[in-house]
């Protein structure tokens, strides 16, 4: 254990039950109080999270490391106008973000790089014992699962995978009716990424690849060499902390199919012509991929990934239990005695009736934060955990088994819907590990 | 070829072009060119079928059976409130039925029995050559779905499942606009049946077996000895029809999930208390199953049977192409270059824009048959097939791949998922046969 994460805790501990809300958005902190916070990947989604917390009272902003300059003289400049004394800044070469993990004015890390380096460099944080935050998904293999498992344990620091939906109003709503049981014993459910991403996988409509914007410079490529669900936790985390994954339950198998891949290369010849040298590429990633998980407590989960043709946007939700369901598309719920015999109630009374505390308190301020709201939440529950340095709401076990199911849904696929079976990244605590108390109003 | 046949065909040519559709419903028609109808099974789902066949001047109701004399006695009296002349009478036995199909005076049998005698009064029609409709689902077993494609191909009778949803008028209509490329390459769909059985299930909550009521006096054993999905048909027969299954396109494999199953059993100690004898019985059929297809298009189909919960009833349809797609759950389509740019639009206006010409030229009439008026157009298809002695629009190859997913379903979940082969009932002929022509306004 390092001094710098003995000081945090120690601070921590003298702050429970008094200055741990106040210290939060609204409170006020002595400047030695602050969580020293830091930024690995200061592009869209981490240049989002910096946003956010320029508005807080209760971190620092200690260093900062892109190694595209504009990005970072972008995140300068936000630092600047906001107040806030000037970063130390990383990025000369890809590997330079170590330099500030091992900086010993760093407590805590967000990490919103392309994926490929999300595990590496939240690992590598917790070697430094630096408090990790990683975007979606954690890891893109079974090994990078493991990875983010046995660092933890190695080295007792924490991670928190910062999935944003797992705080979208709605679902925290429903997660408060589960808690109370309103749906009853829970039997089944459906979730996933359906998100037309064509003008984000392509710069002007054909351009991927290292001359092209924004996330087609490498989200793209997963598309044309990967056939599986890379992109599983928008939906499974919320359904995942609603039936207690690692916490009393856990997924043990799943099966996933892909169907054919004509989405993308409709969209470079609709853009660039039949001629355009993109067209001629296959592209691996089916265009729907449906994977179906089995858990021990006996529930079933639908997850989608539909990001390669035009539609609407939609996660997709259901939950269903003994007593009736939540369907977002539709907005409806039914609950058996309470709603009209056969009939769908309007989702919004129940929503608003089970809104959840976080919501009831913090709504107002954190509609301005982004992704309508939750960002300021996600991000709220990992500034307060790094503070005490306790574990995260969503943690090592949480991010493996989350992302894990990407390549065992290439794996399954690859073999025309073989079952896969889950790894327990418990190691059977599973059975013991109590469930996290989603409603409390804290964070 | 036994002269019955024959005789009908003929008479059919000579009508065709000129006496066929006005032959229909509001026609008028000499005695002897009439269809002469038999009945096997007048409990509720039979009496409609035989209802909306008494609206009809086509047919003669020859011969009726059932071995429930009460069912009996009530399908007589409509046939002569309806002025039609009174029919043979069979059922003294289990196999009367079998007297029936040996009678001249049938042509044509419509079968509405518990599932067990589906396909074994189907193959006896076939074999007496006496054109046959089935009620859903056709078999049970894959021996049975053997048996229906196998007795067809040596008798040349043909036999039609009689799937009203193919005709539900939103149906047709989505049908309609896949046959006009309106949602470009077909992707992905879902369907299922997800419809809260449990009042047919149990009589006064808690009974089933000999001693009950309706279904509840042999469906309800499907339940409690079979877990898999046992009711197919009202889901993937529409979304068969839209992707040319057997014609150009086949089902190739699947797997199944099942929930655990809780519904059947809340139900019986809500109803009869925890002390009831029902209340020990173990339930094998999980709450909610979830089948995925896949197809040698490469297309994928998730079929739910989701019939022991408390919920609203709904099939659950999405179709989904290249250029968008509609979902019957929240009533919407998106049409990309139609609809605003991520935006649904409600489906009723395309659904009324594309409505099927059968809908169009019959819908008013079908409105009082039954189901929405589904329920006529299947009859129509089926009678009017029946009169030409020729292929009908859902045969026998049909009947056997989409009562298939049964025993396929079952054998999936028995192993964990497992993916499992369909066999191909057309013998290698759907790479040449022609995708069957729906939009007409006949029948």
């Amino acid at each position: 254990m390092n001094t710098r994460r003995n000081f945090i805790k120690n601070t921590a501990i003298v702050g429970v039950g008094v200055s741990v809300v106040p210290n939060m958005a609204f409170g006020n902190i002595v400047g030695s109080d602050k969580l020293k916070l830091a930024f690995i990947g200061v592009g869209g989604r981490g240049m989002s999270h910096l946003n956010n917390s320029l508005r807080r009272k209760d971190v620092e902003i200690t260093a900062v490391c892109d190694i595209d300059p504009t990005a970072l003289a972008n995140a300068l400049n936000k630092i600047d106008k906001a107040g806030f004394i000037k970063p130390k800044t990383f990025g000369k070469n890809d590997y330079d973000y170590r330099n500030l993990l091992n900086d010993k004015e760093v407590d805590a890390v967000i990490i919103s790089t392309p994926w490929l380096w999300h595990t590496r460099m939240t690992k590598d944080a917790m070697l430094a014992n630096v408090y990790a935050g990683v975007e979606v998904s954690a890891a893109n293999t079974m090994e990078e699962c493991w990875d983010l498992v046995n660092t933890h344990e190695k080295t007792g620091t924490h991670m928190m995978i910062l999935e944003n939906v797992n705080y979208r109003r709605d679902v925290l709503a429903v997660l408060n009716m589960v808690k109370q049981n309103v749906f009853g014993e829970l039997v089944h459910f459906r979730c996933g990424y359906q998100h037309d991403l064509r003008n984000v996988k392509f710069t002007n409509g054909t351009e991927f690849g290292k001359d092209a914007k924004g996330e087609a410079r490498w989200r793209t490529q997963h598309s044309l060499l990967r056939n599986g669900d890379v992109y599983p936790t928008h939906g499974i985390g919320p359904i995942a902390a609603m039936c207690d994954i690692n916490r009393g339950n856990r997924f043990t198998s799943l099966t996933s199919s892909a169907s054919k891949s004509i989405g993308l290369n409709n969209y470079i010849v609709k853009n660039g012509g039949e001629d355009h040298s993109n067209a001629k590429i296959k592209w691996k990633q089916g265009d729907v991929i449906t994977t179906t998980i089995e858990t021990s407590n006996g529930e079933t989960i639908i997850v989608t990934h539909d990001c390669n043709l035009p539609r609407p946007y939609s996660l997709g939700f259901r939950v269903q239990g003994a007593n009736g369901l939540w369907e977002v598309d539709g907005n409806r719920i039914y609950i058996e005695g309470k709603s009209k015999s056969h009939r769908w109630d309007v989702a919004d009374e129940w929503l608003k009736k089970y809104d959840h505390p976080l919501w009831k308190k913090y709504g107002e301020y954190a509609s301005g934060s982004g992704h309508g709201g939750m960002d300021f939440f996600v991000l709220n529950a990992f500034v307060e955990s790094a503070k005490q340095n306790i574990a995260p709401p969503l943690d090592a076990y949480d991010a493996a088994a989350w992302s894990s199911i990407t390549p065992l849904s290439e794996q399954s696929i690859a073999n025309n819907g073989e079952p896969q079976d889950f790894p327990d990244f418990t190691r059977g605590n599973w059975i013991k590990r109590k469930p996290y108390n989603w409603i409390k109003d804290t964070y």
